[in-house]
């Protein structure tokens, strides 16, 4: 079988959408391999892992060797503070296109969030060109990303596709999800995508289902080629039966970051 | 059975659509408020009917206590002197959004009319906030009412979604209609979708079907979560053997609003 | 002397705006007739004047006839109870335009208003095609004239600028006012451009001078000619040495409103 | 039977899209008047043949006689000497305009292509109203024929759609087809389209199947009423099983037009 | 002293812009080549002469043998029938690109004009990004040429900005030169900068005055550096007193191509 | 003398600009605290020195106490290996909006760059809410700062003022400075602006002088008030008098940030 390539790196590969990705982006490189900070013990005959801290230059840049394209899903996965959020996405992703770069890495799937942009309005049904508004330290580094592989790709060549994953859950579980849900089998898609598409430059793109309700204008990325297959519908109404109305003035209403917009400060947090 | 609201509140239901709405939206509420200013007998359980004209404030607001949320269907339904617009569309609706403030009314889905933005061109492929441009004192009632429900989201939180109705009958019976029909079964999707979508702040959507032709541009009210169902293709073949081909240089197939661009001052009809 | 016009009619004559209007508009027309509810009695020689209220239909459209042209400052000045408001703003307008149409009134210029927009925010950098949004009955009255004046020009040929004044006092006396202001020299100036650009149709234009502070993108309206000469910069440091710093979080300091979108409704306030 | 239109007149009828458009149109006239070059032998009952060099203006026009509308696939199919170019698509389209005008022919579908806009970039996502950037003088060719129908449109009434054909053959061959192909059902659709539209004016277009990805936005022909059938997507596998990766930085990987980009000068080229 | 360029190439240097460009481009090259269909005799001692027709190729690329940059002001200098359109704009404009393309010339300085976006209406404040829409086959000569240096730029290297000139004569005498005057100076400024930018690539740009009344966004050129310095103010008075109002509803008033939408076919007066 | 603040903190206020601002801002505090890595002897009275590196979180927040605004120069200068940008300008900036975060202070202006957008082309004319596009590791930084300090407006209500300085030195020294150039004084005068305007939010604005050619739209940002003085002009004929002309097709002729996108990896250099 050909496959579009041969060695895929999936970084954060022991994580919720990791393991996802792990077994639906199979069909594209003749190896995947798996990175994390722990251990991943079940490896199919096509997988290979390696164990790194991304904070770790020297190992995050040995691993992009042999690469031909990257799926990174690591670093902080939610907020935290902000040491963390500096070495594991800022620092950590630094070190992993340095090591595309020095090793020929071609292209990117790069898991960045609604949270870089999470301060617009739904009712500004903003595009892949509108101005970030992070909405947290964990949306700040997103964005930090989002700007480094641009620059990797103007000045190096390397293909970055941003896709700002919005929910991507199980099942949808708040009245947010009905717009915000990303289902697994459709990540996949959209990662499948992004590694497939005949042309990527640097995209921005927002994930989510083929949900009803839409309250963003996706049509920048449309070159990528990702056509979402699921939708919140069928979870509709056992979950409004259950999740009381959200109060419409709210910020968290409004706003693409949800309940993100109201969290107080990380270092505060920790503080306690 | 779990209801989004409690009582809903029609206006206009003795009318042509609200006859339809009446029906269809029976499933979001225990119970469905008729208003019209003729009697309405046929009363199912789940429906109450008050009779009162718009223009009567206290009579109005009297008609709101006690309501979740408002399909507003009543007013002028079409072009008519001056002082009946200004009765029924502009003093009566003012009278029902402090009806609604008054009462705690949460969410207002609002007949508005393709004749609020009327002059534009086809070709102009207008969106949800291109400025109003109204082809009679009908459109222009529209046009206050969009303006005074904006007020009553951002100062008093009544969320409203003005819907600009296009052409909803039975059938398509125009060429004009290929494009701008509204089905009633898409009415009562739409409707719907503005009851139940998880935000509406002040939206503004245009009304039409999944017909092929498609001159506006309605991914700004994407959030509202309305997917339309019917077309006019199953009509075309009949509607075209039978209308004959309009004037591609008339302002009347140019523009949105159709016929109405044409039509003179309705004081001036009265007058004669 | 050759003047544009032969008559001109101001109504809101003995307003603030009114006064100043009343002058420097003498140069454009041969006789200048000054409408108002109240006795205005230093007549000069090009002037004359008729007393009556816009809600008086008869009254209205009889103080137009044989003139040219109209300066429309009349109706509500500021938030009022919604009976004032629908009485001389809504009633009166549509008579004074009934008034223009049927005595060939050719160009009618506009004292609309900040408050029909009075909701955006300063940093959304509107331009005079983005959505209305009024922070008062009064700014949604001034909507309601927009809209009908669009219809007279498409429809009638009436020709018609509105004009969003913003804030025309003898002096800047607030911090908003350092971006804000329109003096009254300015006011005339934009008058007078209203009245004379060789082609007006119908236009929306914000009204300020040229302060440095510019919040808004008046280009839409190059093509009425007004070119201001005044600013706030001699004012700032008087101003700024006593009023406070407002909060910057403050919806009145973030809004085109200003202090309008805290206002409480209208009629609540009369009830007390 | 009750058709469209009684005579189309099909230029370039010989050609790989001609030959498609001389079945697929059949059904929306009595009467197909087949133009060419060459002899077409093989007519059906309801063709008719006329043979004639689009660079004589006297037989060009002579063929336009009693005919309603056109689909104009005539002219130079690909990039050419100047000479070519200029006979056959400027001078042979003025021609074909001018009979239009003298005989009251209704509407033109005509054949432009991606290439009059073929240097802007994938990622530029551009749509109808985007600055044309011709790769070609095949393009500029197509540039010119676009603004002169909009002339005939503006002054003359006579309408026209501007399909920008991107790349329809009968299979995709490339890994650029994977967004630019046009298949021939589809291309069938589009004209019959743009010939059955309630309302063209001038509108420009781009011609491409559902294929997934999606580069450019074609909502602003929405009122053309034309949804694509089919998709690159079951041809994917094998093209990319044996088509190689594109360099992701080369120009014709970058740009709508491909290899055009990339072409020396016509001219230099027949000089060798 | 240094001058930017070596020979500067003027075509049509004996028309009217032409002899104003002649002697205010002096300080811009050591020599000035002058072209034009017929005898100039008045030589200077920088300057030297050259007959020939843009028709004629061979004439017309010797003419740019060891030129740096080109004015090109010559071709068709007014509505004309089509051939005379055809030969001197078309093919001599061609012509002429090619004389650039062999002879390494640096940068051209098109005459443009507002006949190639006549039809649109002053009320749409159009950019250099928005669609042509010609109003005479002039206007459509025009497009092809914007379109052609378009085509230099991207494949050849070859800058153009094309000026889109308005209404260049030495005074202004209709309402409508108020706002589409350009004086002879601000015509020398224009060209001027158009040499001297540092960066030009393709520009299109809107040649007028700083007259008060701005009936387009001329920003995108930006880069050029053109600071009109005149206006029509000082010619108004004059003018608004002999020159009666224009009709406010006719197509002459409303659209930036004045009289010129109102011209009949230029072939059907040549016949008369 | 009343001042808008009590104590303005100046950070890099030993470099280049630093120096200028450190007087020019005299008058909008009645302290001024200069912070750079190096002594600062030579203090005026209203003046106080504090010595720290920004990559020591407790030195930079102590050195933000008692502060109300701050001008936020310091970080790297330049384009310099990845630890020293990190250290400095991320981490270090970080750092210093903990401390305002903590203690109160109410508005920053922050010293971004060009080179946070320098990819985009000149023709592009960009405006502040086109998508970043850096030209270095330099420019990425300058991205993250943009970002956190709109997270510090939205989130914990301290507005700032991003400015993206292009060309600040004592004279424009290349063809690019012709547009790019910002003098010191219209360096000074737009810092007042950002500390002076009635309501900053979070605002990215372009830094440059009244400069002839102007690339870029800076409309978003003219709440601050900012009104250039300085011109490159006075300056053209000596500088095109000594400098080469720029090869048209050069990336770092087309493009904002000039020769820096052109530069290798910082990380590379230093390894040599």
């Amino acid at each position: 079988m050909t496959t579009p390539y041969d060695t895929i790196l999936i970084t954060g590969a022991a994580g919720r959408l990791g393991r996802e990705l792990r077994h639906g982006l199979a069909p594209l490189a003749r190896t995947i391999r798996l990175a994390d900070r722990e251990m991943i013990t079940d490896l199919k005959p096509n997988e290979e892992a390696v164990i790194f801290d991304l904070a770790d230059e020297a190992a995050t840049m040995e691993a992009t060797k042999g690469v031909d394209a990257i799926v990174h899903m690591g670093g902080a996965p939610v907020e935290l503070p902000w040491q963390e959020i500096l070495d594991s996405t800022i620092r950590g992703t630094y070190h992993l296109y340095e090591g595309a770069r020095k090793h020929g890495v071609k292209r990117i799937a790069y898991a960045s969030s609604v949270h870089a942009i999470g301060y617009h309005r739904l009712t500004d049904h903003i595009d892949a060109d509108s101005r970030v508004r992070p909405d947290s330290l964990y949306g700040v580094s997103k964005c930090f990303v989002e700007a480094l592989s641009s620059l990797y790709w103007d000045k190096f060549g390397i293909e970055t596709a941003c896709v700002r994953i919005f929910s991507s859950f199980p099942e949808p579980a708040d009245r947010r999800h009905l717009w915000s849900w990303l289902s697994f089998d459709d990540c996949v898609r959209l990662f499948t995508a992004c590694l497939t598409a005949p042309h990527v430059g640097h995209t921005i793109t927002f994930g989510m289902s083929d949900n009803k309700v839409k309250p963003v204008d996706n049509s920048k990325a449309g070159h990528l080629g990702y056509i979402p297959q699921d939708s919140t519908e069928p979870f509709r109404a056992a979950l409004e039966a259950t999740v009381p109305v959200a109060d419409p003035m709210a910020l968290a209403t409004r706003c693409y970051g949800g309940g993100f917009v109201d969290f107080p400060h990380p270092d505060d947090e920790t503080a306690q």
